[in-house]
């Protein structure tokens, strides 16, 4: 028989630690020691089966994916990740697939210079909840606030690939599926933007609903900024460009997929330069995919000549109908 | 339709803030300034039905019980509770049950001086998830490790009235049914005995389980310490008293039974009356039960004549048989 005990005596041993961590797994809690003129950054997601990932996925990809979506939290306000707790609710205590899960997990842990520090162990419907620290400097902290009419808008890597893969399933390219199931987080972008831009945010919701959070973050709604997004300049990898010759539909994936976890974020006009140069020394490529407006003058996607096309802009709402 | 932002905003409506928090609910994550010359510990634990509660409690009791259990690991460390993360995975979004888990919640959160500054909300089986960030002198921290031969083993306030209101069902009586639904994190015990004691946890797996976690927690299973309890000693309160007259039935609900969150502490004999004064002063009783004895020679309890008596020693493993 597996106990819970045996379970956390096995996520102990594959832990590292360091010399921060004063207490780590085994304990009543963690005990950590921050850095003297940072501040403290946390985050949570919680992943269900259906919802965030589906039933054919390897525990490998599960673990990833769990930690990525909340080390994304951490990328979008500038801060370099530190340590993280693990609350596993699990239907039964299986150590193969905890170990697996854990390779995933503790693969991109290592990578991102994260220790596993705590967590807790429940027996129940599979739930995995990933809490992240980080730590930032205060005068570098990057908000969702802060946008101003004028301001570019501009976006990490390429939009679309994660959606395209669920929408193709079985059809979709290995290079896709990578997309959806292995998102890299974007920490190194995100510290080097911060402090160049007014409000960044990362795209999990997709890139409509995550850019309406970023032009109405400072009025829950009232006073929201407009913005115009150029269609032809979204920025699709070759992979989403082979998967269809149908612009509408990529530009759907573009517009409302979520789970690409870019950083979407709006700068000064004179700051473009500095950060291009932030994302190309990381390797990364920066796009400027639109423009700030006025308040309340709503969204308007433009076509490759410069006109007004509708598009069905939804994003994706856990609760919504 | 309730939206998820419509659920986000609800609880950001009602959620406290201060000077500590730079960034609170509605960004990519939570940005807290800690204390200098404090340490940050960290926890989690994420409750499900059946399992950490019944499907007849009142959200209140709900929204309660998830937080307290999560501080009753701070206190067990000594710590200072300031911050909390909240990870509801919710399987409709429900207004009223949302407030109402809110008024349980919350209420223990401002008596406790923790802030609410964010979480997240999915849909799915209904799955708890909170995460409490507390803080504490590096030199009081409360650790599990540190026991002695010849240390005294000493609990706060009464145990087995939780077990006992879970085993008598609609029979236990109010106050039995209060300590099992309701159960009152010691953060001010566990700061005011964290300089006094040698090992400190709290009591969630039941007395014997948690106790052998004290022994253990150097050697991992091996060498562990062992102890002698002197049954007679073990605190009842009133309520359990009247609920049976049955010695050996309140003795398994004192040594076997979870949830009752008073805190498990050895310490040197002579820092018992400092001990004692401590808890005195904020209210509490503190009582000795036992003693713990040389590596490896098991637990004994004893009656109260100091005879042997075999008890079936169990408690609560979440993924045992």
């Amino acid at each position: 028989v597996t106990t819970e005990f045996d379970l956390i005596a096995r996520i102990r041993a594959r832990s590292g630690t360091d010399a921060s961590v004063l207490v780590g797994i085994g304990d009543d809690a963690a005990v950590v020691q921050p850095t003297s003129d940072r501040v403290l950054v946390a985050s949570t997601d919680s992943l269900v089966p259906d919802r965030h990932f589906l039933p054919d996925w390897s525990p490998e990809d599960i673990g990833h994916l769990s930690l990525a979506v909340n080390l994304s939290d951490l990328a979008a306000m500038g801060a370099t990740p530190r340590w993280s707790l693990l609350a596993l609710t699990l239907p039964e205590g299986d150590e193969v697939w905890l170990d697996r899960f854990l390779d995933g997990f503790l693969a991109l842990a290592e990578r991102s210079g994260l220790l596993l520090v705590g967590g807790n162990l429940a027996r129940g419907p599979l739930n995995i909840g990933v809490q992240v620290l980080g730590e930032v400097d205060p005068s570098r902290i990057a908000r969702r606030s802060g946008s101003r009419p004028g301001d570019l808008i501009a976006v990490t890597g390429s939009l679309g690939d994660a959606d395209a893969a669920l929408k193709l399933g079985d059809d979709a390219s290995p290079e896709l599926v990578e997309r959806l199931r292995r998102p890299q987080p974007r920490i190194a972008a995100g510290q080097a933007m911060a402090p160049w831009i007014h409000g960044m945010i990362d795209v999990s919701d997709g890139l409509v609903a995550d850019l309406a959070h970023l032009l109405e973050a400072n009025g829950l709604g009232n006073n929201c900024l407009g913005a115009e997004l150029d269609l032809d300049h979204l920025p699709a990898s070759p992979a989403l460009l082979a998967a269809s010759s149908d612009r509408q539909w990529r530009w759907q994936r573009q517009l409302n997929g979520g789970s690409d976890y870019e950083l979407l974020m709006t700068l000064p006009p004179d700051h473009l330069d500095s950060v291009v140069r932030q994302t190309e020394a990381i390797g990364l490529r920066l796009t400027v995919i639109g423009r700030v407006g006025q308040p309340d003058t709503g969204l308007k996607t433009l076509g490759p000549d410069g006109e007004h096309l509708e598009m069905n802009n939804g994003g994706w709402d856990h609760f919504g109908s």
